[in-house]
């Protein structure tokens, strides 16, 4: 049981701990610490303007520099940090700041934004949910936006909520053929923050299953799930907050790189970051609530089991001291006191009356005190 | 049991939940979700000034065309969002940014409040107790207010809280007929404040009676139906919290489209939003407070299980032993010493008046404790 | 009981939640509603200057015209609020703007101050001690400012806490007669804030009992207690929280209503109204830990409960097993082994003697526990 | 017991709410009202410059009016509030404005900076630790400060610490014969700030006590040792906030009085400040988190007691069964199958022996769950 | 036991109250108080430029005077704060302020910048995980920053982490040798900011570790750790609170001593202090509830425990009724109602049939309700 707890405990806390990441105190600032389990960089490149449109993987990240010229909008995204190599050949591709290649491949970097005049960076924090079990995957995104150009660096290849920003780049759904870089990477930033719904959403049904389960049922599979809700959602805050602010210096900034018309879309963006916090403090307060009654419902539940006890108790311990009473061996014949109830002719019967007396007159108090009932309750549910 | 709490839980927290409605990460911003079950929209109009007054079902949105441009105040009220077709016409008469479109169909929009420079976006949520049972619907009202309309769009037609203002515009009470659809305006927004008070009248009811019941006959029902007042009392706040932002940025940002005398005004009702928050955060502390009382009680209630039984078994367990050990079967004619007062002549007697005085002695100790008068106030409740 | 109980909390808590009234969502603003219960007004008229001083009811709202453009400073206590007629002519003889009528008789308005360039409108909450029982009353006051005269308003003739600046008028103690009206007002205002520390002193005292209560004997009504002194606290915090704000922009806005001097003055009220509200704060934390208190005693009676029942049983249950086994009827002629010891010459004695050294040595083993002195303790309290 | 107990609580907690003095509302501002307890004024005289030093106690306020002109600086310290006479004549000699004195006399005012051109009124709170037992003594000191000279008022004679003050003036420790009033102002200050330390570190010493004890044996004394720490930790909060506002505004307002130097030091004075808020906060939360602990352990105890009673109980009462079951009079002769263990040759030994077996079996049972472990560990502590 | 506790707690708690050293109030400012137990101060020097790099231990404060004129980078370490007479060499050969030499020694003091025109001061707190067992050094660092020189100023020469920055410097890597003071300056802050990491990821594993244990198997060395934990986070809050206020007045106050490019790097280290806040927030905030969740574990246990002695008890006190019931001796031979069972042919067996009934009926009605299940599975943990 315990190991199996353990197990349990390991395979769903693991991606709650691993944003706690960091580089070793005392490390040069701008040094790249690949970690060794990273996944090799997958590299894609979409370039689109509004008639023309390529999407196809490259193999070395040089491979982009003849679109990047171009009045065409380039996409380059960098699926995985596994190359130290590659990684700094993007960094000279793309002439990235040092500092910026140490906060793009160190993953436990607060959300935030960075503006180096002809780039700016932005570092947000993705969440997947899981297709099975709870939790979700969290992963760190970078987006570098240029003048014609978007680069993108995530953490995995695997999850990601770009699906349908690429979809309606390929169909040329909407406007977002006919925009620049900026509106593709509101676009991408947009999704990422409504990428926290559906996470959300979830947690939402959970906290209702568990509210149920608490008052009905309580377990201690119960406790932990709760427990387990109300860490998670703290790490769903911790990446939220930072993000408002970041998508917040974005509008506030007015970095050139960005036109008015992504503004009044970034406010928007802005206003669904707010909602998303919103609902992780509620749910927070709920999770923290469902403590206090689980708490309160375990007591009840004892109590229950307490006046059973009692109940049981209290009405066969006089009875049998009345039995024990009647088998005293005292001897009725060395005098007329010694129980003589033992040869009265109606003996029995009268002793079996009075505990059936006591017995009734103790149950007939219990059901005034409607202990009875509220006992039997627990029985019906 | 399980099944009717499940259901009960279902048809209370429904309309709880559904404000978590949002949109897919990577749709198209602007696009116009419809949700299936919306009911189709039903389009009122009011068209008023100081001596004339129209009221009329349009079956079209194009229909209220020949008013829009008039001096008169135009009210066009929309009630459902049930229909792309009609949502997309309206936004073509009145000429609607496509993003104001969005906000006004996804119906879990937070309150805010838009300028456009020629119109005024205020989206609000409006609550309305619901006539039977606790709880409260919820629903989002997007007014657009114009130089001489009002637009609102409300999610239903079933319930509002404009009652009051179509009243006195038909019966041209107050000084509204004179004033212009800022003035309306500002009187929907305070409608919907000042609906906030009976839903919360409600609560501030449901605790008093909590109050009694937690203190008085604790039981499982009471700690789920406190545990339900702080989850709506935590969606009120929710509502009335970005609420009081929205009318503060409207008198902050003094918009050409309204008035200085609507300014005075909105100050009242922005009193009134505070009052509301003030009110949701005294019946929330009060609502978590109830917690602890109703854990404090349950935990009162095992106390007189528990002396009960310790009494009954302290008096009635040592009263056996004695019962139990005359009636050991030690052979009295092999040894004088082998239990004696089995023979003598007032063995008996004496035997039952050593039990009695035990259980005299030690119900004497208990009284003294004070456990035998708490133990009976339970009874007494 | 329960009728008891409920009776109690209702004649409690009305004054709690009678604040709570509200007028209906979709009224005109500015409609006075006129509460069927309030006692109808009785108006008082105090008119001095350094040398002249009249006190006078009046009986109609018109009488005090000819006072109000002299020179002389005049206070128009107005109590009770059940007449629309005389509220009504009160409003034309102070040209009262329609919100400020509305604002006076709506009887939960926040506490706040407004700036009519000729008036000033300040909305006050005065609370005083109950003579009998715990509680306190609490009443909205409005004080209208003007050049040379003072309106107040109260909500009802019995309770308040001026008597010491009429006190001070008629027996002209200390600087009051020699200054305008603006000190009258801060010299209501001040009275009204330093009302809040005999309110509060009480609950000190209060809190005071209850601690030792809590610690010494815990029952149902001292939880009651507890949970009804937070809930007071939560009144007076809502009261004095806005009123602090509204002394604060009094002070802050520099009306021309308030001469400089009047200025320092009210910044002595405020230093009272924040501590006033240090110590509401104060007490509500100490109240909230009493709760924390409450439970933990309540556990630690539960503890010294179970610990009495585990010692009477530990003893008890053994010894009765062990005369139980004497009591069973082996037939000692079949076989030497069935029960020899009944047939013992010292067996009585001996089995008495085993069962007296169970019971010592389980005594010594709880003495050493330190179960009965700790049990003890309860009793010698 | 119990009268122990209030005698004990009075005796700690007088001090705790005696700053809870407050002037009856209504009452004239500037009144001085003197407490009939507070003892007789003591006035203390310290004239000193570079060269000259003159320490002596003068027996009427007047005495002091010729150090006052002189160049050097001259300390005149007031020890007790009790009599109006005394301070009156004070205020003449001094100059004081009307609200000062009152200030002074008030001795529940919030500490606080009032600065009037030519004086400064610094009003702070001064804590001196016990010499026997916990708690602290708390005591207002005003500072009047002049061009020349500083006019000190404390609430007693007994305690104060400004000891190391007068050693250094005395003896011509450091800079401060060099220095000015404003000197010498910064001086007290920062020794009433740095009197804070003490006390808190004993309140650290005492929470560390507290935390074994609640840990290792924890008792209702502990319960209301931690409530007292809680309370009295509040207390020291109060003092210090306002304390460290009214220091900030000493430095902020930049007083002429104040010259850049001491602005400096104050500046370190301020850091004191907030260091003492720090300890403040965290020992309340450590506090606070003792009473979760406290809960806690008691439950655990509790646990532990039903453990044993639990075990002793299962063991005992099957046995006890086995043995009624043979301890039954059915009769023997009538039929072969009534009892016929009774007649056995290994009867006894058999029935003895497999009541063993379910002792033993039973026992395992329990070891294997772990719970005569635990419940030994409790016996070893 | 009592006392091994006390030793442990002593042993980890000594150098969390450490720092609540403070200098005795009263003492003259500037005064520089030696702590007895200090270790004697060791002074090191490196003085580097691109090309030059000498590094070795001065024996006298002097000796470092010839450094400090040149154009090359002077790092001068001092470890150890025991002598009076160094330190104060070392005032006068860096010329420092008094109060700083104050500042510096007094090793309680909060983490801050200030500014003296042409030197810097900025204290710090720096945290070295423990080799064994948990918990952590905590150790002030005073940093004095001049134009071409850095002093250092540590409690202890035994823990630091400066080695990184050291070997950087020594082995040339990166950009240090190429840049002034002020980035050796940056680069210690970092470390030291960084250095919170490691102790954090370890509170990280213990909480983790914590949580399973309070959910299997709780104890109260469990309670212990979890309360140990929260102390020691506290402080960790204290420590990294005042540090990032300290590094954003470094960034905001543009002293002249720190270049642009230098002010960079300090806004992603103070990024880093902000993402260690988050960290402690955090773990606070998991610490806090785990607490909850022992509450909650403890009581379940208790539940499972009562469950137990329920269904034994409610099985066992019926049987050994009706067993009692049997061993009653009345005369069977004086009436034929006197228990003639006992001379019935199936007496015995039939009896045996009547308790084997109840039994399995009473365990029947007890599996319906789920208790059997439950009380299995703590078995099986």
């Amino acid at each position: 049981m315990i190991r199996k707890l353990r197990r349990f405990a390991k395979a769903v806390t693991k991606p709650s701990y691993k944003d706690e990441f960091y580089h070793y105190p005392g490390t040069i600032p701008g040094t790249i610490i690949i970690d060794e389990n990273a996944p090799p960089p997958q590299i894609y490149l979409m370039d689109y303007c509004q008639n023309n449109f390529t999407h196809q993987r490259l193999t070395a990240p040089e491979d982009c520099v003849p679109y990047l010229d171009q009045e065409s909008v380039t996409w380059v995204d960098v699926q995985g940090l596994g190359s130290r190599d590659v990684l700094e050949r993007l960094g000279r591709v793309f002439e990235l700041p040092p500092l910026v290649l140490e906060d793009v491949v160190n993953v436990s970097e607060r959300p935030k934004t960075e503006d180096y005049d002809d780039q700016l960076l932005f570092i947000a924090r993705m969440v997947v949910p899981r297709e099975r079990g709870g939790g979700f995957y969290s992963e760190q995104v970078s987006l570098v936006l240029g003048q014609h150009y978007l680069l993108t660096i995530q953490e995995e290849p695997e999850h990601d909520c770009f699906g349908g920003v690429r979809t309606r780049i390929e169909k040329a759904k909407g406007i977002i053929r006919r925009q620049g870089a900026d509106h593709l990477a509101y676009a991408l930033i947009d999704a990422i923050v409504d990428g926290f719904f559906p996470v959300l959403e979830r947690y939402g049904e959970e906290l209702e299953d568990l509210e149920e389960e608490v008052i009905v049922s309580p377990t201690r599979q119960t406790l932990q799930k709760i427990y387990q809700v109300r860490r998670e959602l703290l790490q769903l805050r911790r990446a939220i907050w930072p993000q408002r602010d970041a998508i917040n210096s974005l509008i506030r900034d007015r970095s050139e790189l960005i036109s008015e018309e992504v503004q009044i879309y970034l406010r928007d963006c802005y206003d669904h970051a707010v909602q998303v916090m919103d609902m992780v403090e509620t749910y927070r307060e709920l999770a923290s609530g469902l403590m206090d009654v689980y708490l309160s419902a375990v007591s009840n539940k004892m109590n229950e089991v307490m006046k059973l006890l009692t109940v049981v108790s209290s009405i066969f311990i006089p009875l049998t001291f009345v039995a024990g009473i009647y088998g005293m061996n005292f001897n009725t014949e060395k005098s007329p006191y010694n129980m003589p109830e033992l040869n009265w002719y109606w003996g029995y019967p009268l002793c079996l009356g009075v505990m059936g007396a006591i017995a009734f007159g103790l149950l007939f108090l219990f059901w005034k005190r409607g202990w009875l009932e509220n006992s039997s309750t627990i029985n019906r549910d």
